[in-house]
């Protein structure tokens, strides 16, 4: 058998870091989402770009597929080895390799967490800002071009990955990008590697843009009677210029799930919550300013705080928001759907996915990040209900359609792993096939996380 | 002859819209750069999306090259047609098709210039920041990567294209991104196309990011004696976060041109140019941060403006900077450099290259986008002395790999045309290859703007 060849040989090469023992292989085999267990035939553990290589000639050599492993929160199953094989388990190559303040960059394994580099980098006065909430592997984020609640300022992993190493199908190291701050010197390869999904190589070093830790931040929260206005609120902040550091919507459901899980006794309307960065006084002055913007949409007082406890427990809030909505229906799994639109359609986007989930019998709480036009909603499913299942399919099925008929996509940040390849044909047309060329381009015999993203042949 | 019965099908489909006429011919085998005239088989002014795409079945068919035309002012012979064919020049696909105030971006055809495009933002009080200083073409732009002045604020034309349409190799029209602001649907095809220069299909339409014009503005102008005290200031300002639109480095020698050019009398030191958007208070307290940034690394008091025509005149003349170096020695031909490297090695850069210049018998004027790290020699040479030239690419190619060696790039904008496919094996090692990979999959018959950007051969 081939697969038994490349894990002999990979035995050979690390030892007791593959690891083939069954607990192991099932937490591989796990996904954050809806998607039965898929475990794949071994577990490796490499500590080096050459030890990559050296795996990945020999998973080459005998047709094996290989599966790049982060933190392993992603939502749409992309990391399960769905023909079996290696999942390559990145977080011993976890260090923080060069911190250049000068140049506000840094040079990363993939395996290290968001948290653990923005605790390496705290001395420096320098921050990564890209934050989707789980503690996911720098790696990871890059593969499923996260973003999250500070992207409305500081951009999307598109925006703070530089460059990267690559071990590619065929065993050949690439380096892509450069550390200057900008290039025209052939095609972004940079760009086409974030958000991959490990479908083209695996990522053996990153290089991210920095950012100073502001010197102040204002935070504060509001309130709505209806969802437009608090739309309305925010298309007119981004348009005044008004920086925002992060703007988050949830809706009525979702307060009520943060008053049962926190003990709060927020009213159960839509609210939005808002942070500034910069000086003392052009954070004060951006909140003032954002006031009577909410004020002029009819929204409650925006109440603002300058105190970082404050403002740490607005965000442990939001943070906690998909834990508070699953502990509203105990024992529920959920299904998070991600559309974002161009924001002039968010207000009907978010309306029209309120009015079918008020149609159908499932829970799904809405939050998300409104500056950006993305939001989620949490279907809260019994997972012994098979009917459960269909009709939350349906529903997020119906959001995905409506995203892509509102000039928006199916995935804000998410991704499409297994979850959202039924979407991709209508979302991109012929764009699709031109992805699968460049797929089989660079791995023509489908080793790198096979069965994602590209059309199946 | 097959380039023959291409034309004759073309006349059919254009009429006088494909062009024989020698002086035509010359017109779009001309670079504004230091190529010999490389004049096509034939010029053709498409009208169309659906145009393009007969056109290109028709040159498929008949293994006829095609290289795209926006307005001609790239700087490495981008648009020369090499192995002959059809120039494709979208002047007359110059519409701005839909902007949506709302949504903050427009949908625009190719050959619309950015002056024309902001002429028809200006009312609803939006614009779109990348300015390559030249009245180039959106499609020209998006081709070649441009940045400028306002990159960093606003960013490259990677940055603020979210979409496009591309006619590929084989007649398929297909449409990248979505209007979202974020998505992560698979490959990022408009970072692939973006910068391509061509080689992979006509870009026939484009969506980009507008921004709103700033409410106020602040700018100004301060010298300085040595250049690392220039850069450090740069450097400092960037760290504290004060968020500048543009900021504009000159040499003593820049300086001088400006000079004689405008009958200013501005001591023969560096500069920098320097300007805030955002609120009449912001403004003034970011100029004022600056100016003490400014004290504190020796610089001549920061004198700054609220006035629009003050800040008409800087600019006006930054703009006119390679003018007025061309006009400091009459009859003279440009050779206009473009590394970019890590602001850590910017002082570094900047003295090397002019340390080489001193020593040539050539004069070399730096000027450049310093936020960025980005800077440009303008190398003047007599067209008719062939040692000048030798020299010239000499000093030029050593300052394209002192950018490599210092973990920049031989391109910050420019992009590679002709003049740079000797540094992209240096710069990008395998990674170059698979640039190939990508172009041999999406053009397997190197029609699209054959023998530029990839390997050859
Ligand atoms: C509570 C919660 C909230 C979330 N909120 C957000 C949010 O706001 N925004 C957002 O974007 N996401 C969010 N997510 C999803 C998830 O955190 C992101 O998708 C994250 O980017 C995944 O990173 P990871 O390290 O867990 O990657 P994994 O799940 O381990 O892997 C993701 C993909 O990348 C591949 N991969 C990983 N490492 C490599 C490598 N080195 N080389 C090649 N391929 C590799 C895997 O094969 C897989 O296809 C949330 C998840 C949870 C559970
Ligand atoms: C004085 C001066 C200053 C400059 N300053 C800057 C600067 O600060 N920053 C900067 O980035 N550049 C600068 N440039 C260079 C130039 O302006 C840019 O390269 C610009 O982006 C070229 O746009 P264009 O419309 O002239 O494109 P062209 O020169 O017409 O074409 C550029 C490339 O794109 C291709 N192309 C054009 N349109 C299409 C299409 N629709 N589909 C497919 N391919 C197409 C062409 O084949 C060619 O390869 C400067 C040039 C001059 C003369």
């Amino acid at each position: 058998m081939a697969i038994a060849q490349a894990l002999e040989e990979l035995h050979n090469l690390l030892g007791e870091r593959l690891r083939r023992a069954k607990p192991e292989l099932d937490a591989h085999g796990h996904s954050e989402s809806y998607f039965p267990n898929t475990p794949p035939d071994a577990v490796a553990y490499p500590v080096s770009t050459d030890e990559v290589r050296r795996l990945v000639n020999i998973c080459a050599a005998h047709n094996c597929p290989m599966v790049g492993w982060g933190a392993g929160t992603s939502l749409e199953g992309h990391g399960l080895a769905v023909r079996g094989g290696v999942v390559v388990d990145f977080s011993r190559m976890n260090k923080v390799l060069e911190i250049r303040p000068a140049d506000m960059d840094v040079t990363v394994q993939p395996g290290v967490t968001r948290e653990a580099l923005n605790e390496e980098l705290r001395a420096t006065g320098l921050f990564f800002p890209v934050d989707p909430g789980a503690n996911a592997s720098i790696g990871g984020m890059a593969m499923t071009r996260a973003s999250g609640t500070t992207t409305v300022r500081y951009g999307s992993m598109r925006d703070n990955v530089m460059g990267l190493q690559a071990v590619l199908a065929d065993g050949r190291v690439i380096h892509t990008g450069s550390r200057a701050r900008k290039s025209a010197a052939g095609y972004d390869l940079t760009a086409m590697f974030v958000g991959s999904e490990g479908t083209l190589g695996l990522v053996t070093e990153l290089t991210l843009k920095l950012h100073g830790i502001p010197e102040a931040t204002s935070a504060g929260i509001c309130s709505f009677e209806r969802i437009e206005d608090a739309v309305n609120c925010v298309q007119e902040t981004i348009q005044m210029g008004i920086p925002m550091a992060r703007i988050e919507f949830v809706d009525a459901a979702t307060t009520q799930a943060f008053n049962a899980y926190a003990g709060s006794d927020m009213p159960a309307v839509p609210h939005l919550m808002v942070e500034f960065n910069g000086s003392p006084e052009s954070v004060a002055q951006d909140a003032d300013r954002f006031a009577e913007i909410v004020a002029d949409h009819g929204g409650s007082p925006f109440q603002w705080s300058a105190r970082e406890e404050e403002h740490r427990a607005l965000w442990a809030m939001r943070h906690n928001g998909y834990y508070a909505i699953l502990a509203s229906r105990p024992g529920a799994r959920a299904i998070v759907t991600d559309i974002c639109v161009p924001i002039s359609r968010l207000a009907q986007a978010v309306k029209e996915t309120q009015y079918d989930i008020a149609a159908s019998d499932i829970p799904g709480p809405i939050l998300g990040h409104v500056g950006d036009g993305n939001f989620h909603t949490i279907l809260l499913i019994d997972p012994d209900q098979p009917a459960e299942m269909l009709e939350a399919k349906r529903l997020s099925d119906a959001m995905a359609e409506r995203a892509i008929r509102l000039g928006g996509t199916c995935t804000g940040e998410h991704g499409v792993g297994m979850g959202k390849t039924a979407f991709m044909r209508q979302e991109h047309g012929d764009a699709w096939d031109v992805m699968g060329s460049i797929k089989t381009a660079l791995d023509p015999r489908d080793l790198m996380n096979p069965g994602k993203l590209v059309p199946q042949g």
